[in-house]
This record gives structure tokens, sequence and C-alpha cells, in this order.
């Protein structure tokens, strides 16, 4: 684990759990990641109740934000099993980055700490059910972390334009 | 919808919505069929509350069951958006038959009913998340209701003996 584990204190950026006081930052994130309506199968204008519930995760699933040095929220990410019982052994997980904040490296520290919990959690998969075919930025990153496409659903995802992209379902083993 | 519409009543099986009264019943062919450990990613041993909450499907979703003449529930299934926002076009269902009412057509008679449902809804596509490889009479149902494997997540169901074998991802388009 020691690639990840510097992952966490490197280029800056600091992951932690997310703390209550923490989510009006994330939440106003959140708001602007799910409203752009390229990359998430979110509902906008969810109530705060909603948005808790979808984004804070309880064990055995995780939330985490990611700070800089002076401890502003760059991002963040919630993670947990993909399936319940005999399908509880493989991970998933969701990232979020500030706009401006991108391209400093956050999603690659959130998805670095989040294969890291999968390890240690006993997890042997992380699964993503729903990238968008065309959120290259995200598919570049998850292909340069090993991960395949396993899976598309045809037209799966409705731009904002009224255009049906595909979704792409992507695996990775935990080793 | 001719062919589904005479689904909902041929075959000496009628499909209505799920009322309260129906639950104990339900719940009998959902522990049955949970505790086989071969066919659904739910836990075994749920309380009431957390079996209620996953099978009862509120609008827009929908949760119905199949009888026989004399009104004993043969089977139920559950249906709703896969996804929500920018994929709500896409349905999800799943089903469930009591072991003492097998080959019988309960399962194409609820899975005609849900692709009815999902035509008059709207959906564009019908979509499963998790069909165990190995379960063989539902992969010929879906086979023969024109479904597809859309992708394979490997090694992502545990067998009771502790093999794993793949989930597939099966999809129908609505015409």
């Amino acid at each position: 684990m020691a690639a990840a584990e510097e992952g966490r204190s490197g280029n800056g950026i600091m992951i932690r759990d997310l703390a209550q006081r923490d989510w009006p930052a994330v939440r106003s994130i959140f708001d602007a990641v799910v409203s752009r309506g390229d990359s998430f199968v979110y509902d906008t204008d969810m109530t705060d109740r909603a948005a808790r519930s979808l984004w804070i995760q309880a064990p055995p699933g995780r939330t985490v934000v990611a700070l800089d040095e002076r401890g502003a929220i760059l991002g963040t990410a919630k993670m947990g099993p993909n399936q319940r019982g005999p399908g509880a052994h493989v991970a998933t997980a969701s990232f979020m980055v500030a706009e401006d904040a991108r391209r400093r490296g956050v999603g690659r520290r959130l998805a670095e700490d989040a294969l890291a919990w999968a390890s240690i959690a006993g997890f042997r998969a992380v699964q993503f059910n729903a990238v968008v075919a065309t959120n290259e930025p995200a598919l570049e990153l998850w292909r340069s972390l090993r991960f395949r496409v396993i899976g598309k659903v045809p037209g799966g995802f409705r731009l904002r334009n009224g255009d049906f992209v595909d979704l792409l379902i992507l695996h990775r083993h935990i080793s």
C-alpha cells in the first residue's frame, strides 16, 4: 500500500473521512457537478436529505473529502459494496472534484485512496456502474489505474441536449 | 401490447399490484429465494423493514404479485428506473417465483407484464444488473424475451460453496 499511502498526503492534497462540518462545501461541489448533467445519473435539485442519503455512506461504506494545504475542500468520494450478500465482495465508488480544482490530480488522489480502502477492507474488485462514455477525463484516469470496460449500456445516459450516449461499466481486480 | 395484455390473464395466472395483505406470502417467497443463495445479491436474514424497503417499490416503481385462479401467490416482481436523472429512461426489474410454482410460466408472465409496464411508462430499455451466470433457467427466459448480455462482472457472485461465478448484465430495448 506504499503508493496509496503516499497518495494520501502527496501533491499537497490530503484525504480524510467526511466530517459533519464539511457538508456545506461538499453539497456545493455535489450540486455543481450534478447540474452539469454530463457525468452523474443523479437528479438535480435534490433535497438536502436526499443528497446526504445518497452521498454520505455509513459503514461498511465510507465518504471522504480531499483537502488542500489550507483545508479547503477540493473534492469528495463515496465508496461501499456494489451489491449485497453474495455480491458484497465487489466495491463501488463515486468521485466529484470542484470545478476550480480540476487538473490538479485530485481525482487521482481520491481514486488511489478508494483503491487502498477497498484492498484493506478485503474487497476483491472495484466496479463503476455508470461511467458516461463521453467523459474522457474520467475514462483516461480509470484506464491509467488499470480499470477495464466490462460492459456498455447503449444510450444509457441522456445528455442535456437530448442526445443519448452509452454508459460504460468499469472493473478492476484488487490484488 | 396485445401479447403482454394476454399474458396478464393467460395460463390461469393473473398479475396485479401488490397489496398490503400479500406481504406475508411475498416475504415467504422472498426468504426462500434469497436463502437459496444462487440468484440474488441480497443479504439473508433481513429484517422485515429491510425486506419491505428493498422489495416494495413506490412510484415511479411498482411491485406486483402473480396469482393462480384460487388467488394463491405464485411469484412477485418489482420494477422501476435503474438509475436516476439522466439515466432514468432505462428500467430495471427483479423476479421471484415460489419453489412449488416453477416450470409453469410464472416467471414469463411476470416478465411480460414488466415489459408491458416499462413500455407504457415510457422507458426506452430494460436492464438487469446482476444475473448469475449459472442461473440457466433465468438466462433462457431472458434470451427468449430478446434480452442480450451487455456486460460481465468476473467473479461477481459468490456461491454458497465458496466458488465465484460471473454476474451478467442484460439489456433489451423497448419498442
